[in-house]
């Protein structure tokens, strides 16, 4: 078994001016992961790692660069889950964070509760020491820029939302055979204020389990939970499908049952991994041994030596 | 298929002095169902009577007679799943609402989303209409009490709920075979302020589908949705068990896996339905055909005619 980190940065069409910095931003993130990986560090280290470095990203829609709420705020969901115990922590609808990911660990490391929703979860990060950062820091010139486009009568947010990118997330294992997984996202662009989708849902926007594997989704949130995407691909893992199958039959089924576009990053506890999506894009990066794999197009698959430099 | 609607007040341990109040509201609340699916109405009209019933009871813990935060505060969770089409509609953390399943059913009929939390939640039922009520009117003086007394130094709230009752629900299936679920709580005794549970999260509290069945859990959510409970019952229902096998199934998994206690609810679309516990007790009560059948004991099962006076 080699221990892997796989990360994506959303699914959907991605510009093609913005195309280059999503690839170099889930390289890296996946590298970060990795680097904690190579340290003796847990799959849960590096996927919150992996996830924090995308939140930081301004080009992804998590963290600084989340997509705004009708009222132009940023809102935002995340999850992590741990393997090991099926244990789980997140936050919906939180606000004045800039790593939504780091809270979620805090609640499943410090709390007795599996998520804290709004001004709750903001209570339970002051309580912790995790410092707000001003509103506006989370806010780029580009999401602001969409946000007032959909706000124009006869702007469709879902479809430009499909257009573009969704959540970002991480799955890995470490050298012990824990699989973990992270998932933290802005949500949907001129969401309802409090909209929350399936992020921080557990068996939605992630699941984790040593004993089958861990899954990170992206894609349309409303579509991902009617048919609990990530634990329906694990199930499918458990009778005996490949991380690949797997994930490309959960894929299928939410297509043909409620029409829902997406992606997912999956892995099993021996260190298999797939990255599916049946979107027209999705970034994604994934570093395994010597080898950085990436790639945002169907069928793409690049490599690069772990030894280069970013 | 003969349509039927069953419902869950709470798995744990009820207290003797409280036992006949919850055996005669699950009675009524079921009753109440039945007569929806009598009139014609859908199995999702039925469900949310039966549930808006019992949040309007105050023995039990949803709507008025919801625990309290450890602030001494009503926040309460909701969800509906309609099995047709996997629709779902949820309201997390939501307050001074009398009955969280209609918002939650307002959020599935008339918004693209399928969750609002907090706030965000009370902002839409105000748009809608919805009604607020004073806090105080959702507290009963044996809320208060337990509040008190798990305010003490020592005091075990995670145990004092087990001992007690946790959420309601209901599923159903109706003459045109479609089926769904809604369940409601108030959450955990002296919970943080903004958790969420397991309630308003699709797969964990309830989950519907025409090709399989529905589910409606309760007992403790952190172990709730660390299985995703009414999901896995539904898999094993696909796999060719009976839904009386499904959710013994499902339950004995939460217990060996996580030691979480609880019960469930749950039909099929040929209208076969169980009511199934791990906990020492759940009031239950299910109506089909000319029969309402009752219980809250292991093994108790208890039946008078529907024609026979409330």
């Amino acid at each position: 078994m080699f221990p892997v980190v796989v990360v994506q940065g959303g699914a959907g069409h991605i510009p093609k001016e913005r195309s280059e910095n999503s690839r170099a931003g889930v390289c890296s993130a996946a590298r970060a992961g990795y680097a904690v990986l190579r340290r003796g560090g847990s799959s849960m280290d590096a996927v919150v790692e992996a996830v924090s470095q995308l939140e930081n990203n301004p080009f992804f829609n998590a963290g600084c660069g989340s997509v705004l709420n009708i009222r132009g705020e940023v809102e935002m969901d995340a999850i992590v889950m741990d393997g090991k115990r099926l244990d789980s922590g997140a936050v919906s609808a939180v606000r004045n964070i800039a790593n939504p990911i780091q809270l979620a660990r805090l609640v499943m490391d410090k709390t007795s509760h599996t998520c804290l929703t709004a001004e709750g979860a903001n209570r339970f990060a002051r309580s912790m020491g995790v410092s707000e950062v001003p509103p506006e820091s989370l806010i780029t010139d580009y999401s602001r820029m969409r946000w007032k486009e959909n706000l124009a009568p006869g702007a469709n947010p879902v479809d430009s939302q499909m257009g573009k990118m969704g959540t970002v997330g991480a799955v890995a294992v470490d050298a012990e055979g824990n699989v973990a997984c992270a998932t933290s996202t802005g949500g949907m662009l001129n969401k309802m204020e409090g909209r929350v989708g399936d992020t921080p849902c557990i068996g939605s926007g992630g699941f984790a389990d040593n004993q089958v594997g861990a899954v990170s989704t992206t894609g349309h949130g409303e579509s991902i939970v009617k048919v609990t995407l990530a634990r329906l691909i694990l199930f499918h893992v458990e009778q005996g499908q490949s991380v690949e199958a797997a994930s490309d039959l959960g894929l299928a089924y939410m297509k043909s049952r409620v029409g829902g576009l997406g992606g997912v990053v999956t892995v099993d506890p021996q260190g298999h991994w797939a990255t599916r999506f049946s979107t027209r894009q999705m970034a994604w990066a994934a570093a395994q041994k010597d080898t950085l794999h990436y790639g945002l197009y169907t069928g793409e698959h690049l490599t690069q030596s772990l030894g280069d430099p970013l």
